[in-house]
């Protein structure tokens, strides 16, 4: 079922998130700890935020433990702002196109859950999609058209209201099918500015999804620490290290705007 | 644009074809002679008929020239029925969903061609998938679209007129939308007793497809000559030897019906 | 540290030990469950005899329990007698060529362990390997280099002989460089008659390999029997169902020489 | 048989050179027009110097023209140093390792030739390769032992002493086994704070290489031209634009020395 993790600070080398750490994010992939997937092996992916335009995007279908390319990257790559993702399939093909983060223009797109029924919700979802965006759909995921469909219900200008417009949209279409309680999701949209996270599920009860505490430094594999930026923002699905202060969980239905000031939490979905 | 080969009669060992002719099959992901695009180096399948109630599959996204996989098995399998298929993107995603041929139950699908302003007509294709269906497409490509119009339009019962409503559901579309001349096509439709191939586009100049005539052998790279069975028929986008006698172009606008019996021709599309 | 198994007996299809046994061969790339490694997910391969002069070789970076072409390859070959390997790397790159099995003439190697202080033994390995047989090493794992060595030591005319001195080499060679106990082994030969497997390790502790016991069907995932051939044996690195009275643990320094009448047991290394 | 790039200057995006150009470097993976080998479809690789102790590695078996993650990361890294590579093996496998550059602490090594008679060169030139160096070989290239030997013999303290050492051992090497000629080379050797080419063969026939003369701006693919900063070289396989005055041929059997003030020209090898 994945697990995702999102940074914002002042910049860092990825690899200290990715692979220093306690229970650095990389190791996830192998054995993720409050996953109903220990494993999350099917694909793996970055995103990062730099001077361009639109953030980068690496996408790979091999599984972060055994990615040199991976690993090279993370020791290379500085970013104030970036998503990586582990992905555990629920169906859909190995593929690039199928790994996160998603991205259109500026934005990155992740999420760790699954569309119950999705078999019979992906074409009703599919034809929701706004038509100049519908070609823009390179992969199958459920993910993928969660966040086509939040972009068609304007996510761009209102990330909240997109969401929600969206997730009502998915509820509504599969009550009409017969499907309850179709959506399990954490998600993270990205921006140049800042990020937003959800924790939201039909059934109200979503996979973990926590937030830094007043974060100043991490276990790392020996014993030590590493020291973190003074600004430094983390989203994620499971801890990076043991350490219970450093970790805040988010609650079930609710939305985090994290910028470089604030973190501010309202009730999902907006009404 | 890609190539691809069709071969029905009796049992042979796939590299005959696909390695040892003289321009043989995999040389053309390297060096087609007759396509747009030389090089065909997206990605490479076989299909093939043996006992089971499914053709077999192996797709892969490297290119035929280079795919270890892809000779060992075209050395080991031998069958009565098989596709072999080497890639040229028309745009969309590099992975195996994305390579020909295509299956669905019994039967598999290749093609060569593309579909312009497929941007444009994705979404009115999609949408004209039959809902059980719909679900089966893990791709993003054209084709694989092609194949399951075919499939809602009754390609399982009548394939001539499966794929002749296809045909014109995609043409109208096109038309609504101001896209001319919107199909290029040659293809081949595989079932567990016999083949159908089509040549047809929309502005009468369709890639090449030929038919092996009287064939009883290939000539190979040293000059030699492999002699192939008695009972062999081969439809394929461009010859795999210089002996002129040994093909038959198929004419623009027509459907062969390929059995172990005959090989009849009739115009395309069907009234 | 990876899970294998071999198969000698009347033809079946190979997904009936990969993907439909109630331990299913494949499941253990995702969970085994008596390895120091539950998680083999590092590449996959399959070898298997049939009527050409070579087996055939199929061999993937992928883990096995997400590869579309492992599933449909298992569906569609049938074999008297084959090979199927899961990896967890010790370290060396994840590349087709560092995938199990190996291959020479009609030979086929494949391997559970690992040799200690490999970073110092690589080079006197690589050295004694024969000069012709030089060149034919395509990947930089350990299980390569036992296998061309016991190649070089006489395996293809004594199998027991020829292990039994690369075993010796290798341990000497090791002695003489300070590394103690450098071979963790279980292993197997394939050849068109029959399968030696070995179990031995230099501190006496290998991990776990069974050979079947008066098998004549195996418990699957829904509590169902699936039948086996009258001839058969399973040589594995763990049971593929929970039926104790199935499997028979094969003992530490032992020799199995495999054929469709028997299953003799030596002590090994040979004198 | 491959394609190579190395810039040194002012920093620029990788995209000027690799994407934007008339002759884009990419495209001179899908169609060289100077090359025995006009495809280079094998791997493709990029080597990136920025502010970490190690330059940037990132290696892709898909070819050039079709990886996306290639595409993306030529859109989002700038570097004053860089290699790029594209591939056409001759005859070992597919695989990351066997891409180029390669890579040992801060150096890069790049290379566009043949070793003729590999395969009986290979071990003798495997065990020249001094001892603690020998563990780090990945791959089975001619290419990455030309490194290691150059390394074995001083490349680190003096580049054109270890590569004129490398080549009389080759060819001593391959004089003793009666095989004639045994190398053809560019090459490129990188360091942080410049670039070393060599171009030079065993008949005096080498491939093509060429440096920058006074560039100041590349032609685009629409006859407009991009910038390049002031100071900038490029030392490549075949040019980026057809501007004649832009490219200098860097002569037979000698030696570039690049940094930032001057390029230094040396008959090769040194004596």
């Amino acid at each position: 079922m994945c697990r995702w993790l999102a940074y914002l600070g002042d910049p860092i080398r990825l690899d200290k998130l990715l692979y220093t750490a306690e229970d650095a994010f990389v190791g996830q992939s192998l054995h993720s700890r409050q996953s109903t997937h220990p494993v999350n092996g099917d694909g793996s992916g970055l995103g990062w935020y730099s001077c361009g335009p639109q953030p980068g995007l690496f996408r790979t279908t091999r599984p972060a433990w055994n990615s040199g390319n991976l690993r090279d990257l993370s020791d290379q790559l500085e970013s104030h702002l970036f998503f990586a993702h582990v992905r555990a399939t629920s169906g859909t093909a190995i593929q690039e196109s199928n790994c996160h983060p998603f991205r259109y223009r500026d934005r990155l797109f992740q999420h760790n859950g699954v569309i119950q029924g999705y078999d019979k919700l992906k074409k009703p979802m599919d034809m929701a999609v706004r038509d100049d965006l519908y070609p823009l759909m390179e992969g199958s995921t459920d993910t993928e058209r969660l966040f086509y469909l939040a972009l068609t219900f304007g996510l761009l200008e209102d990330v909240g209201g997109g969401l929600s417009r969206m997730v009502r949209f998915v509820e509504e279409t599969a009550s009409n099918l017969g499907i309850d309680n179709p959506i399990t999701m954490t998600a993270a949209v990205g921006a140049p500015n800042g990020i937003h996270a959800v924790r939201y599920s039909s059934d109200g009860e979503s996979p973990t999804l926590y937030h830094s505490h007043d974060l100043h430094s991490l276990r790392v594999a020996d014993g030590d620490v590493e020291t973190l930026p003074d600004a430094c923002v983390l989203l994620l699905s499971e801890p990076l290290d043991d350490v219970p202060s450093h970790w805040q969980e988010v609650p079930e239905s609710s939305l985090l705007t994290v910028t470089t000031d604030h973190v501010d939490s309202t009730p999902f979905p907006l009404e």
